[in-house]
């Protein structure tokens, strides 16, 4: 039997992943949602036909949107997720022991309860008591509190759809808002070759917002065009600066991060540096 | 007009990829060639059935497998490139002004046929003084010299077809006779989650050869699986050790290498050294 999803990220380029079942499938308010079991990834959450996290290499993608700015921050407290429903990123942001608050905001209940059920080793930590979950639109979150996050993670799909307001200059500025003095913010920035004026136009509203603002970059296979970028603005701490807290690192459960990984992840090739320009 | 290329990667991974025409297709000795114009990454090189270039992203795999080794050489004066018979090592090889003497070997005279005639950018540097073209199976050429190379770099398709041979240990040690006492080789070993027992077996034969052996990491959009891996056997010199030359590296034309790039390839995640224990 040979069931195959076809996700069409441009219009010259194209990904198929064989599956064995779909487990879960419905329409929400916001978006098409799935979970099928990939051949090669095990589990996956689709959202209007593109794969969004897998069993086989989630711990990348949630692991690199997470540690570099929290090992930055020297006592992260009170963090808030944006998107992120599945709850891979505060399974990583608990993992740190300051943390006394983490704010999940996700727009589709949907994807929380989906993820709940069939990707429990992603969603686990969301049952965790010092996670809040609020059903809410993430633009309007941020406008109803004033300097009261340490760190925001910005956890989006890709900029269409529910997500699109989240790579906007109105935005950012309510997370500046949103943000303590010394706090700061990371947001996924998509693929550098894929999506290079994407890349280029976070990092230029972000640099006119924040004092420090980095571009930093990965690989996760289950996204397109090789590299993936994230990118950080901060009102204070220079993650490159930062000297990461070692025994804090070695006392996590870490399946990708580490101490010289912080420091590595922020070189970029000159391809990168020259799109900031 | 809708072309597709479909990529059969493994038993539950392909991409398509959009193209608008194929400039040339044959059948070689060795294998099915086509250059085709894709949509999304310009021209590409097809080798049965797998997009081996492109004209859009090419550069990150041709630096890389190059000018780590290059710069952790003090004085390359002769290097070998095996496969490689598009050119785009070669090009990069010879941008380094020790060089005296460059030599390519490659099985399939056709490779370097198409692309001298479709990609010039990435073919050119194969008309210059300096490089030799020989037409020869790799692995009875690296058994004809003895203490020859100080730069061997083997920029081969991917382990199916002609390219086996290439992964395998007696072609290592072969590689390793071939070396002058200070010399060093790189391989590029694939992706650390697709192929990660290949990245795994490769690291570990090299490691019995070598007296040196590092795995460093890129991404390459045309390649599948997030990150690729190039693993490098030394004799004497470790190119994590080595200070890069500045001077040397700035006065070279580079879309992805620079001095910072050198020392952060060589650092991995968790998960990929944990293929090493």
């Amino acid at each position: 039997m040979g069931f195959w999803l076809n996700e069409k990220h441009t219009g010259g380029y194209s990904v198929n992943w064989k599956f064995t079942e779909t487990l879960y499938t419905t329409n929400t308010d916001y978006q098409q949602l799935a979970i099928i079991n990939t051949v090669e990834f095990g589990k996956a959450l689709v959202l209007d036909g593109i794969i969004q996290t897998t069993e086989y290499d989630e711990f990348i993608y949630h692991e690199m949107i997470s540690h570099p700015a929290m090992i930055t921050h020297p006592n992260p407290k009170k963090v808030l997720v944006i998107g992120g429903g599945d709850g891979g990123t505060i399974r990583e942001v608990i993992k740190h022991p300051s943390v006394e608050q983490a704010d999940l905001v996700e727009i589709d209940e949907k994807v929380i309860w989906a993820c709940r059920e069939y990707l429990p080793e992603i969603s686990c930590a969301l049952n965790e008591q010092r996670v809040r979950i609020f059903v809410e639109d993430g633009l309007k979150f941020v406008k109803q509190k004033k300097e009261y996050y340490d760190v925001v993670l910005v956890d989006s799909s890709d900029p269409i759809g529910p997500a699109v307001g989240l790579f906007g200059e109105e935005f950012y500025r309510d997370v500046y808002d949103v943000l303590k003095e010394d706090g700061l913010m990371v947001a996924q920035t998509e693929s550098p070759l894929f999506n290079k004026q994407l890349l280029r136009d976070v990092n230029k509203v972000m640099s006119d917002i924040f004092p420090v603002t980095r571009t930093y970059l990965t690989a996760i296979a289950t996204y397109i065009g090789g590299f993936w970028s994230f990118t950080t603005g901060s009102k204070t701490y220079d993650p490159v600066l930062v000297e990461p807290d070692e025994t804090l690192i070695n006392g996590m459960e870490l399946k990708y991060y580490n101490i010289d990984v912080h420091k590595a992840c922020f070189v970029l090739p000159n391809f990168v540096m020259e799109l900031f320009k």
